[in-house]
């Protein structure tokens, strides 16, 4: 696993003053410090000596990389798609919640899921010389953690993972998994996925460990069935829609990513005249704190949100203190409810025939 | 209304600039620069001038006031009681967007609705040298924004409102009696009114709205119908266990003052037996995205959540300004749905009865 912390190749203070045989504290202050006060706070001819080492080695303070080093703030940056996405917002109570007992203050901006947003929100959290980052909303072609990484900033990633960088996240795989026995289980042998953006780890695991689990029980789901969508209400109830014009027939049973997902679906079953849990089953992701009061209360694989963020933290901690780490990846669990109550299967078959 | 900028009877860089016939930036670099060669730009005579003066008169900076005052960030600092609260986290995003718009950034932390924390994160804000502050959750008794108020700290409220300052809210009196109309003119004469926590505007607000209503129009609500309680969906489901309980039979419909309350009250129903829109009416409050796609949709009034958030920011460039402003309150409108269907009045009668 990388170690977003080192930079490949780049000359570090802590090289410099291995060289020089003094103590890294005085390189940096030489090189970085603000005023003559602080500089002063070594002989004349050691800030010479340090001064053409760093120039022989073409040492390149990188402005945020160094703020990041010799200012500690005891401050985290978060970014995430959305707030208003309460899988998100309850990552970031574990967040807040884990740094403010380890004396940090955490701040959170919104990425609107964006390359460019994520840049911007990225460098306005370093001018504000965040200590580190945690990334909610990294994506599958992300260029940026590896620019990051290359800068020498710190940084975990949550709820989304990539491939050689830390994260803090649910075994997605597993989770997707878990949906496909219990749909199994309950009798369905067709099923439609509203599986998220095609960019975003989460979507993308969970479905796939949905399909190699049905592969393996001997079904294999057509590319048609697996429907793309926003993480939200309004996308799921497009899934939803979709699902409905599938040719084929409407399959009798519906996994999507995420519950906001799941209840948009639903909103379009129910408009379509089909009953959730009778004529059509549905199973959601995360569990979030609407799915079990719902009118139909929904089945969902629950991750454990608030976990996976504050886990987050403790990796960052390690990143920031130079440790290597290894990806967290938590258990999913499955909460069965009437959403995907047995009887779906022979309504879903009647409305197949008719 | 108060205008939050102007404290009592402090002096100010301004005055001593005004007495000494020099300008503000100067004695501001004399009095607050970190550095001896900033302050070195005033001449030794200038600036001992300066400090004596500042002396006579007692100039007293706060620290936070003179970074807001001398070092702007561009920046605006948002508190609100929780992300996880879907309404809270839409209003962001509209105080996200239009602070974009205006080349503001935006951070946002909870407060989770505790006195000490809204304390505790406002002045972590404030060492963030944030230009100003956005704060969503307000309480009745707070005497926070008085003490922001004497230091001169340019702020505006969001969501809830407080009497002497400067807001941007829904008009929740007026969401109130919407629907209060509503249920009246669908024949209900009892109701349960799952009412907020005592200490926020909305809740209170929307609350008195609706009995004011009743009021006018010949009903009395009796207080033990009126049922504080947390705004998310296990407080809203406790409040609906509780109406279950109420002496004199169940009444036959149901106000919860948010949308995240209302679907915890309807789980508390379901799980007795009844139907929502059925055996039981129910409307809630904001219309979030949630609301119209519930397998039971639910009836709520809709509040301009972006729009408040959005105009928070305007109102805080105009406090920023030094201009006297107003509370802005928006007008709500009600989306009528199944969760208030005609029929609950006589088979909640019926339950009344039996």
């Amino acid at each position: 696993m990388n170690r977003p912390r080192k930079g490949p190749a780049a000359v570090t203070l802590k090289d410099l003053a291995a060289e020089l045989g003094i103590h890294v504290s005085t390189v940096s202050r030489v090189l970085h410090s603000d005023t003559d006060e602080a500089r002063g706070a070594a002989s004349p001819e050691t800030a010479r000596r340090v001064r053409e080492l760093a120039e022989r080695r073409s040492y390149s303070p990188d402005p945020h990389a160094t703020s990041l080093r010799t200012r500690k703030t005891r401050s985290i940056g978060v970014i995430v798609p959305r707030l208003s996405d309460l899988v998100l917002a309850t990552m970031y109570e574990g967040v807040e919640e884990a740094a403010a007992e380890s004396d940090y203050s955490t701040f959170v901006m919104n990425s609107h899921d964006r390359l460019d947003e994520q840049r911007v929100k990225t460098e306005i959290m370093l001018k504000r010389r965040v200590d580190g980052l945690i990334l909610g909303d990294v994506h599958a072609d992300s260029a940026l953690v590896r620019d990051l990484a290359s800068r020498q900033v710190p940084f975990v990633l949550m709820n989304r993972r990539h491939p050689g960088f830390p994260s803090s996240t649910c075994d997605d795989t597993a989770g997707g998994r878990l949906a496909a026995d219990h749909l199994w289980s309950m009798g369905h042998r067709s099923v439609g996925i509203i599986a998220g953006e095609p960019y975003a780890s989460t979507g993308l695991d969970r479905t796939s460990g949905f399909v190699e689990r049905w592969r393996e029980l001997g079904v294999e789901i057509p590319q048609s069935h697996i429907l793309p969508s926003p993480f939200d209400t309004a996308g799921g109830r497009r899934g939803g829609e979709e699902i409905l014009r599938l040719g084929g027939g409407v399959p009798t049973s519906v996994f999507a990513v995420n519950d906001f997902a799941a209840i948009g679906a639903m909103g379009a079953f129910r408009a379509a005249g089909l009953t959730v849990g009778h004529d059509i089953a549905v199973v959601g992701f995360n569990d979030t704190s609407l799915a079990a009061q719902l009118p139909i209360p929904l089945t969902s694989v629950r991750s454990p949100m608030l976990e996976i963020g504050r886990a987050a933290v403790g990796l960052l901690h390690r990143v920031m203190a130079g440790e290597d780490v290894e990806a967290l990846r938590f258990q999913p669990e499955l909460a069965v409810r009437e959403s995907s109550a047995p009887g779906a299967v022979e309504s879903g078959r009647a409305l197949r025939a008719g």
